[in-house]
């Protein structure tokens, strides 16, 4: 079948790979295998940021429930008019905000490119992330290569297990994601039950793409316990793996409603982008699938670098890569992504206390805990983050400090405060290893998406890096009182032990030192009984290893300890920059009428300091005199470190202005003959349309003040004189 | 041959690829084939920014010349001390400037990860380049995706022409860069001749690593003929292709010194990173090996974003890609970069003016032009750059302004101006659609480096890919008086022309519309003569197809025009962030002698603007008292928009401001037993180790007064009273 051949290629390319049966077998056996070294659920996509949207604004929210969700995701503007998401979509095209990637040459769906506003925007919401969390908290940031070799994945766990499960048509060779197209067609079987009961049917707001291939539903009924069947398969979507999901494709016999057959059985599909480094080809490697791995790889040298004080934290800003099976919805499931993730690093003993809780302790936050959704609620609660952690809703101060700063975050930038809740992952959707996973979402059109997730990953990634590596990723601290206590100890007789195992040499001592106590008392009761152990080293030959004891020893001794050993737990915030952009500009979109009243004009009410561009300089007409008082104005802006554009096209004041209410310009100065006159200037606000008139110097100090934040429009219309001079109200093209 | 596997594979992932003959054959052939679309010299590494060493800081400067270059390069500090680059590096990897990335799993060459230092550098460096360039010039900043499909990158020539020469050992396998492997024995061999004739040999500086590999010399004499020979071949030694240097081999016998056997033939490798986008592998990728051609795609939206007005220039900042062959010289030649390109469009009539030349006409600038190097010198000559266009030494204003711009902002960061110079690429170094091409070079203790390329690459590129899509790239122009002419029109049965050609009719269209007057002129001659003209459309069928003249008429007509059509000439400035960092590093980097004379303290002299950290905070002791102070300082600098860190380590005074020496932390602030009672401080400066004391505010006041430039150190000394305290002088472990 030509279209394995992604998994041939991958067997071919990776020589690590051991081929077992057919290459669909390979997958599907790998990802349900008991034995793998790597759980499913440790991988990482599953417990942090996802792209994958059903995971992402889903999840395991039963079905009744999310309906209510999306019932209130039609969507709403900043002022609570209703959402009109193809005017809202036309005008971002229209001003660049963002544009599909190569569209002269078709495009390539899940790729976008940033125009000048977005770019803008994304830039400076980047730079507001940086001074909110890495300035005021005194991270270590770093910037990592995003090509990564084969064997770093392969101890994450990406290797085996970041895949989506995909299916094939085998009439017109479309490729399914799985979980998705068996999603489409039972609700579209419901829509159809419900129209034959007459029942209203909610059009659920979605991307036109989308609809299109989507099943077409027809009024059939169905019986009432086929639909409760149907619902409960719904609501728990997210649980199947591939070999389920493809029995329920045979079982309800879902046919893809383009060809009218059933597609072939579900195959996984690694979502990374893989690629060979170097001129060989012998080193096959990926393009990152999210920035963390390179921050816990520096581990080491970070702690060195602050001089082995704990806790710190690590941050990384950067782009990462998910090949994902059927990108749609724009900017909220791509296959290129920017990425902004913090590592902390604490030790977990003291119950994960932070220094600087009390800063936050009384921040209300709305919370989605477990419990409720699992009683079926998306009902959620308001609660100071103190009191949260304090009844042990949110599992230790560190978590709960980080949830507070990503709230304050995310007001900081102007997202709608009405339009954050706080979601606790389930036990079954947290990684085993995790104690507690929240995700921030926030409320757009096509529902909560997941935009920030925060998780208190354990230890888990330092130990994988470090059992694999033998680096040691630990730290190292003072104890108060030395501890005395007895412990197995291992003796490797070094001058035979490295010429008998050669290049396996480090490997295998690394797995034997890596034992725990527990089995190093089992293997000291083998080593005296038999004279040998067997220790498993995964990549050595079978992966099976026999050391005998003229190479090891294992005794029972007596030590002194001065100092305590321990793998720091990682509580880890990853920010989805491009979702958390998207959802910046649905919740600060509205549109006002014209004057004539046909046609809305959209607004984009960012905040000053968010605002692509702070300030619109507008001469009146494209008189000569205007030239130097225009350019004068733009450099002084320039040097109070304001951003400008002049417009000095030959539209129409009101049009120049319209124009820039659709950028989210937050203020706009016009220069006109009274200017040439007396210096005096005209300033504008967008949302008010109000305008001040003073001269040059206290203009620009007004601007400077509100771009900053020290003055709000109110204070700067109550000191300077209100100008009524006309906006000429002209609809925008 | 098992090493012939990554073109084996070049062909199996991309269709479009017709295989001829041999696969060695296939690539070898391309490059010389002269009836290519695009000809070897149109391709941007060779003409832009390269990462290629030799071709970065060789280029085709008589290699006695490069000689003369070397003995300067071994290198000087900030303060002219010989630098001792062993010693440097050890600095930079001790305080985690940059470090091999995935270090633990045994390193990627070519791959580094910047620490929090090189980070906060590389931050620092793109922020003044952002408002240096884009926010100084109203510039449109775009982000573009770094996954991009084939077609793209088969129009701009990368596909065919983006490669390099390699052999192979067919005794170790080891894969050598051709170039480099002539380079290296032939040095050699040079170097063996001269210590038999007793002459001084110098050693060139260079990376361990290579100087393992690199061929041993062995004191034997050669012919005075041969010397000769040898010098001339390496003098052009960037100049050969692959069949060339093959020959080279071939006839000097060059061996590989690890085994003392030829290389094989060298075959062309393909620089790009290639993969394979979304689930069924149809669609080949790769990953950008520049930014600019996603500016050029959408330039048609660009166009419209700036209200059709000319010239603007596009911006773009992020990473692009290039599998090296064999890596090495750290951060100067690696395989993943952060690019900053700007595209600046104007209209080629009218000489390229630029409005704001007058600004920058009295710059004076060191310049190497192509004569210069062709007389086999390296002298530079100062000029203005006003004077430097006027006599026609750089081509034109637009160019020129950019030079100027160039310079000011290397200047801004901190790059040592008598270490920059501007040469210009010779005739057969340029491509032949160039008007001229100038490389700003950066003295290093490894030569110099090419870190800014600024070329007029004239209509090229928005052309090709016009040509291939059909996309207008153009811009429509009003005349002032409108054009009465006479010329050839197409015309096209659009009813039969579809039907007939089916899916490739818009291909057709779109090669018959490209034709030119002259072609459409001898078209319809032969459509009158024959009934049928034959058309090449490159992709479809044999690369001909046949139009006869029931689908198309070519009539000479009267036409009166309002406007001119043009696609803009692009005159392109692309920074190398990583060169121009650690340019930026050795430039600033110089010792001083410790008080016992026994140890050398490295110290960075960045300027505040682009330090890591402007402000260490250091208490004197670990005494409680102190944290209250520090902690408020700490606030009260972030508030005033300063990244200061805190250093409470328990190392002595003198040790911690010699570890922030090493940062390039410019400023330091003690809080003593003193600031307990009287609340004032001491503030260092770090390249004079100078302290002055006064009351928290006025500290505060002058480090803000001292990062935005507005204050020198000698102001703040002649404002502040001294302080004497000791700088206990304590050598940095």
């Amino acid at each position: 079948m030509s279209w394995m051949k992604p998994f041939h290629h991958a067997a071919r390319i990776l020589p690590s790979v051991q081929v077992v049966g057919t290459t669909l077998k390979l997958h599907s056996c790998r990802l349900r295998d008991p034995l793998s070294l790597v759980p499913a659920c440790l991988v990482r996509p599953y417990s942090a940021f996802a792209t994958s949207a059903p995971r992402s604004y889903a999840f395991q929210v039963p079905k009744s429930k999310k309906k209510q969700t999306d019932k209130m995701s039609s969507g709403t503007t900043l002022k609570g008019q209703p959402l009109d998401k193809a005017a809202l979509e036309s005008m971002l095209r229209r001003r660049m905000f963002y544009t599909p990637s190569f569209e002269i040459y078709g495009g390539v769906s899940g790729l976008y490119d940033y125009g000048p506003p977005g770019c803008a925007l994304q830039a400076n919401i980047i730079d507001t992330w940086r001074k909110h969390f890495v300035l005021e908290e005194d991270m270590l940031e770093v910037d990592c290569s995003v090509l990564t070799p084969h064997d770093v994945l392969k101890t994450s766990g990406h290797v085996d297990k970041f895949a989506d499960w995909m299916c094939k048509d085998p009439k017109n060779g479309e490729i399914l994601r799985a979980d998705h197209f068996v999603e489409d067609v039972l609700e579209a079987r419901l829509k159809g039950d419900k129209e034959a009961r007459g029942q209203k049917v909610e059009e659920k707001e979605d991307d036109p793409k989308k609809k299109k291939k989507k099943a077409k539903s027809e009024a059939v009924k169905l019986d009432d316990a086929v639909v409760k069947q149907y619902e409960e398969i719904l609501a728990q979507i997210d649980n199947y793996d591939g070999e389920q999901l493809g029995e329920l494709i045979k079982k309800y016999d879902l046919r893809n409603p383009a060809t009218g057959v059933q597609p072939s059985p579900p195959v996984a599909f690694n979502l990374m982008f893989q690629t060979s480094i170097g001129p060989s080809s012998n080193l096959p490697g990926y393009l990152r699938p999210e920035t963390a791995q390179g921050q816990f790889l520096n581990f080491a040298k970070l702690l060195e670098f602050n001089t082995g004080q704990m806790p710190f934290a690590s941050a990384s800003i950067g782009k990462s890569y998910r090949n994902e099976i059927s990108p749609r919805a724009g900017l909220l499931r791509v296959r290129e992504f920017l990425m902004a993730e913090i590592e902390h690093f604490v030790d977990p003993e003291g119950h994960k206390k932070h220094a600087r809780f009390h800063e936050v302790e009384n921040i209300e936050l709305a919370f989605l805990d477990r419990h409720t959704q699992l009683s079926g609620s998306t009902a959620v609660k308001k609660q100071t983050i103190g009191q949260a952690v304090k009844e042990g809703l949110v599992d230790n101060e560190t978590l709960g400090y980080f949830l507070a700063r990503i709230h304050l975050f995310l007001k900081k930038i102007g997202i709608d405060q009405t339009k954050i809740r706080f979601r606790q992952h389930m036990a079954n959707e947290m990684a085993h290893y995790a104690c507690d996973c929240w995700d921030a979402e926030l409320l757009t059109s096509g529902g909560w998406v997941e935009c920030v997730g925060c998780a208190d990953r354990s230890a888990y990634d330092l130990s994988v890096h470090a059992k694999k590596t033998g680096a040691p990723l630990v730290v190292r601290a003072q104890l108060d009182e030395p501890r005395v206590f007895e412990e197995w100890e291992i003796q490797i007789e070094k001058k035979k032990f490295g010429p008998y195992y050669k290049k396996d040499g480090k490997t295998v001592e690394a797995a034997i030192l890596a034992t725990s106590q527990q089995e190093r008392g089992k293997l000291a009761k083998e080593l005296e009984e038999t004279g040998k152990v067997v220790i498993e080293v995964p990549g050595v030959g079978d992966g099976k290893v026999e050391v005998s004891k003229d190479l090891l020893a294992i005794n029972w001794v007596k030590r002194t300890e001065h100092t305590r050993e321990y793998t720091p737990n990682v509580i880890e915030p990853s920010f989805g920059i491009g979702r958390i952009l998207y959802s910046l500009i649905e919740h600060n979109y509205w549109t006002r009428g014209t004057e004539g009243g046909d046609e809305a004009r959209g607004v984009l009410s960012f905040p000053p300091a968010i605002a692509p561009t702070k300030v619109l300089i507008v001469p009146l007409s494209n008189n000569k005199d205007f030239t130097p008082i225009v350019h004068k104005l733009s450099q002084k802006l320039r040097s109070a470190g304001v951003s400008s554009r002049v417009d000095d096209s030959s539209a129409s004041i009101g049009k120049r202005y319209s124009r820039n209410d659709e950028l989210g310009t937050p203020f706009g100065v016009t220069v006109d003959f009274q200017t040439i006159k007396d210096g005096t200037l005209t300033l504008r606000e967008r949302d008010s349309t109000k305008q001040v008139r003073a001269e040059e110097n206290k203009i620009i100090e007004a601007i400077k003040d509100l771009v900053d934040g020290k003055k709000t429009w109110q204070d700067i219309e109550s000191e300077l004189p209100l100008f009524e001079g006309q906006e000429v109200e002209v609809a925008v093209r």
